[in-house]
């Protein structure tokens, strides 16, 4: 199962060369990210960040880009879990352009659970892994080959 | 006095016009600030925050602009302490195009000194407020009539 | 009557003092300004800057802070024009946390209309101000008086 | 060689969790690649993208994070070319924080040229080509192994 989420491309969003100034794409896909924690397991963010003291800090992040956004293209995020490990999990976003449904950018980010008082690493909460496990899905880039 | 500042305009400060994205002006004051408190009055802007507990929320922001402002741009911000009152002060920012010299943006911005951990207004700390006044300038607005 | 549109403070949207970058508030209205004249006027402002050749770039900025906004908050801006003049408008923007309804910013933007290709000042379209009208509101500031 | 350019960490640059919010990583990578045209090869990047009419689009771009970021933490970041291929290129940088010389970030990041009319591949041309070799560095990544 994905979660879907909508955007669109705003006017400060552009860049000198007429399009989406690429690392707005890594906004959009952590906007994507809180709409899926609130929306998608009903649980804010900062419920999770604030409350319950544990971070999810990026790790590593990679991004293909497909196809050029410009302004007031409306944008489809679809959020999905690739692998949740012990103390780490990676999500899979594409972004997709609504007009002609035509995939932007396939995006892969892992994060650390990590204690955010001390800043170490924890076990991701099982609560928390039986959600995320809900949007399990296969990584699409392997499906490609 | 007047504290000098320079800055460059970023691809991704433009908008969809080819311009800069005017919110994006705002940030280019905030920048100024904190090179005046870190380069010209020699306090760095979280020393202040974070280790005399002391915040300067904006309560009030305007600005008139004057030139657009195009990618690669070189310009150069001007801080001046337009008045010290009890609790709260006004700076000025003149954003300065370095080619021609030309004022794009005249920028007023009004802060309020308080308590970071109260969130209430408290007098400014004289030895901030003795630091400020040497760039005390007149309104240069008030100079054009 | 007033366009009303909604907004969510992003993770990104925070400053070093844990609350709203001023600057993002500018951020908030221009794209309250956008979806008002997608939605509120029924023409994509790229539609008016790309087809017609038409800009409206700011000329004045001012705003009133009032309160905090924190992470997740959510918003609404309620946009209205105060002003149409020969060549330039005026609007003013609320922006307000839904949470007590309360007003956490008052911003008002003057806009100029002018040739996009010759960047000079042109009448504001009948077409395009009687439609403007629609949205004329009393300055909320002076009935505080 | 590498060509080295240095930034501040800014206050509108954290998140709500208090460290650099991580899209604005490759906000500072974008920063350093402007610098890097500007004052490593002396051609502004205007002058290629505008006058030559090339472009040079991101298709890949992937980053691992090992140290978080804070207000006011100085950086430099060291950019360094990792491949050029006939329509291709991939290049290194290292965000490093000038405190303790910590290595905060490594980005790997593929450009295409384009032609920025039709927007189509064409091979890089040699006279830049030539000018990005002279920043050739073995890929400290496969180092490490």
């Amino acid at each position: 199962m994905r979660f879907k989420t909508s955007l669109v491309v705003r006017f400060g969003d552009i860049d000198h060369a007429g399009i989406v100034y690429y690392p707005r794409f890594f906004n959009y896909v952590h906007m994507a990210f809180e709409d899926f924690f609130r929306e998608g397991l009903g649980l804010p963010f900062d419920e999770i960040i604030d409350k319950r003291g544990i971070g999810f800090p990026i790790v590593h992040a990679e991004s293909d880009f497909m196809k050029f956004l410009k302004y007031g293209d409306r944008i489809r995020v679809e959020v999905y879990l690739l692998r949740a490990g012990r103390t780490s999990l990676s999500f899979g976003f594409d972004v997709i352009r609504e007009e002609g449904n035509i995939l932007a950018a396939r995006v892969r980010i892992t994060n650390a659970a990590i204690n955010r008082k001390t800043f170490k690493a924890i076990p991701c909460p099982p609560d928390l892994k039986e959600l995320f496990l809900r949007y399990s899905e296969p990584d699409p880039r392997s499906q490609d080959k």
